[in-house]
């Protein structure tokens, strides 16, 4: 099953889990969460995307990812549930940005800017609205990053070509695990309006 | 932390473990997922819902999912993460559909209307835009159910008063998470515009 190409086709995702702080501001490598691989595969094929990266340089961590992706790839798993390896083969398992940002400028053609994504508000942030129409105005490629852990080192904020927009509900609380920030993201800009 | 009361405050939400089919079509209970507790209280939490039920009649899981919670709202984790503790509080387990109907009417004084999320089309599906008018116009209260395994039964459908249109991207591959699915529909109903 092939999805038509839509917006998605210019943009990729990168869960990052290297450099971004811990609890303390200290810097830290986040540990692969198993259904981080799963879901937001799933949202990234599910809206069409080209790529998900997943980002460490934990070589153990790089294996784990890629047994659990063997799995549903090739693996019993395969069989079992043919729709979760289509959506795990958009995975790729990268040391750092730098090479994803690298494979994907190799696949496209033309290096992507970088779309940094945030639990806190920052200057000069742009909405996702305001996003989708860069996509759809063929402003791309764009790498979408989300941090784990307690979010992304300021190094990486400033290597950004935008910022988006925290997302909000009524209230103060805003604290959506990565999982669900991911969709509801890919959802604004790529979801059927 | 307290949320203003927004739309969200006559809407809860379901996960529904029993009844749900699995792969063959077979009447099952499904299991806690502990990262359904901790994403979907957390999107429930930001977008100011009134109340998070996790619906089933084993007493071994109804057991496991109170330990999780326990951990979080009263145990280490509470000071650990006062987030998370703010999120797991408004999560109740209940035996049944009836049962957490019956403690949302006894909450908000009114019996709700039961609304019906899932991965296929059915007809005379309703829109989240148009849900989202509904709720603001206060046509609530309301529990929105999400299904497990390979869905909700054919019993649960028919006692709907809404279903909702399922979530799409560009092409035909829909195969959200449950966790995602609930976030993108809370953020499509709840969520700032």
């Amino acid at each position: 099953m092939m999805n038509t190409p839509g917006i998605g086709s210019t943009l990729a995702i990168a869960l990052i889990h290297y450099p971004v702080y811990d609890k303390n501001r200290q810097l830290v490598a986040t540990a692969i969460t198993n259904l981080d691989l799963h879901d937001i595969a799933r949202s990234s094929r599910t809206f069409g995307l080209d790529r998900y990266y997943v980002v460490t340089p934990i070589k153990p961590q790089q294996e784990l990812a890629e047994r659990i992706a063997h799995h549903w790839r090739e693996g019993w798993g395969a069989e079992y549930n043919p729709k979760r390896k289509s959506a795990l083969e958009i995975m790729t398992v990268s040391d750092n940005l730098d090479d994803a940002l690298s494979d994907m400028t190799q696949r496209l053609g033309r290096p992507p800017k970088i779309v940094v994504t945030g639990a806190k508000g920052h200057p000069g942030s742009i909405r996702c609205e305001a996003f989708r129409e860069l996509i759809k105005d063929g402003a791309g490629p764009f790498l979408l990053l989300f941090g784990t852990g307690w979010g992304m080192t300021e190094e990486i904020f400033a290597r950004a070509d935008h910022v988006l927009e925290p997302i909000r509900g009524p209230g103060e609380y805003n604290h959506l695990s990565v999982r669900s920030a991911a969709a509801i993201i890919l959802d604004r800009l790529c979801g059927e309006r």
